[in-house]
């Protein structure tokens, strides 16, 4: 049933950009050394949606980034900066238990995308990986840079990069065995999923490089 | 006479990134955190007066940059930047002013720039519209961010980029209603321009989403 | 004989990748204000490596920029990355010298290298001296955004832009005496590679815009 599973995908793809969106404007709203007004609150969560799949398609060059040229990404997009700014005071530690689980199906299933697009266009498996993970860290990447911090994934966490980058390889390893790309991008897309949901749940994190002295 | 129009348009183009190129100077040379050498203040001022329209163009994917491509918009910036450099330290409050009211004059106009050219690379409304906002604003966002500090369109302010949003859908909204490009693109960037100088002058400010504890 | 000298370029090149990775990552590890992981001080180190020339491809748009193609860049910077992870508490003062003076070969080269694919995408001269000095210092930049600061080239020292514009400018001059391709660019990279050198021996830096008060 190669229809229903495409479908899925891409209502996984506009849930991880709403959800994108809408973190983005949960922590903007958040954000204390700075008094975001409704542009800054808005742009950041444009920025944390939208921002992987806009590097993605400027890297690869095949005409306008996907979220200008297919509507419904901004409309995803829109809807998460607003459903954010509406109820930023009343999301409580289930909703935010929601959005971290969304955000780490969309994690996995950026990647896996990110690849794909990078096979498509006819690049390597080692740039197609470099690529997937970018597509899937690289909304927040956007956003922290705009946030003046430093990437939070560059530092000690649970393996958010790491996830991604697993979902990418794993993906690219089932379509090097010559797997059906509907059942790569399901392992692909599960594999990172699952590991990002341990680490949070075991509190797996990356050690720093530089130790405390 | 739309000749005469369109030679009006490019002059507030090149006057736009001019004073864009000169005002990213100037907040170079007064920056206090950090003492910008002479790389800096051309390097910032090029960002401010030629980062909007360098991102506008990455993301149509319609060949390099135009900035890159028509000499003169160098000229403009190098000559902004020259001008901003040399009397940076003699700008008095009416030169400030003059300022003000030019880059109000090429917030609009960079809108509505920005929109057209999506337009004509058939790209919907609704991306037309952000990509005008993202052509007027993205100049001052990447100097900020190259600065180091959040962009200052994000946070309370005389709406700057609710004018240049504001001149992208009036003139969507004349080019949908069938009327020619030279009006559309007058009432445009008028209706921003005027926007921006009436927050200016009644102190009209967004309000900062998170408030006061 | 210029096979043999582009493969001197290209194994330049290759070494300027090797070293900018390897200067991304040890400055990561030794960044005092955050606790980079892996995943930072690898991203940290491909955008030192990498930054420039994607930048420059990006601005071309003649399709994926070279990073992404030609796999032996990813290769380098992976290396390079790799060394500087493993090595980074054995680095004395005489490596560190090693990759100063590597590492100013490959910025008068990287200028010479932007400049060049400008005028063979067609652009002046101008846009091609400009593109020259954003390949060559691109990368030092962007890791500089990422690591929360402004630009280091922006601010007081040894002529590091500086002699990257030198050598696009001396470059684009021997092209437009007509001198063969190999002559240019040699010409070209070894004088930024010598004003580099002279600067850092003999002290001469920029001086600050804003003087101290």
């Amino acid at each position: 049933m190669p229809l229903h599973i495409d479908t899925l995908f891409l209502l996984i793809d506009f849930l991880g950009v709403f959800v994108g969106a809408l973190g983005g404007a949960l922590s903007a709203v958040r954000e204390t050394r700075y008094k975001y007004d409704l542009v800054g609150v808005t742009g950041l969560a444009f920025a944390s949606a939208l921002g992987g799949g806009i590097t993605r398609d400027l890297i690869l060059q095949k005409g306008p980034p996907l979220a200008f040229v297919d509507v419904r990404y901004l409309m995803a997009a829109l809807a998460g900066a607003a459903v954010g700014l509406v109820f930023a005071s009343r999301v409580g530690r289930s909703t935010e238990r929601v959005i971290v689980f969304i955000d780490a199906a969309a994690l996995g299933l950026f990647a896996v995308a990110g690849s794909t697009r990078a096979l498509e266009a006819g690049l390597h498996r080692l740039p197609a990986f470099l690529l997937g993970g970018v597509t899937a860290v690289g909304g927040g990447c956007v956003r922290d840079v705009l946030s003046e911090r430093t990437p939070k994934i560059f530092e000690r966490g649970e393996l958010y990069a790491i996830a991604a980058g697993f979902s990418a390889a794993m993906f690219l390893l089932c379509d090097w065995l010559h797997f059906s790309r509907e059942i790569s991008t399901t392992v692909g897309a599960l594999c990172g999923f699952s590991l990002r949901l341990l680490a949070l749940r075991f509190h797996w994190r990356t050690r720093p490089v530089r130790r405390e002295t």
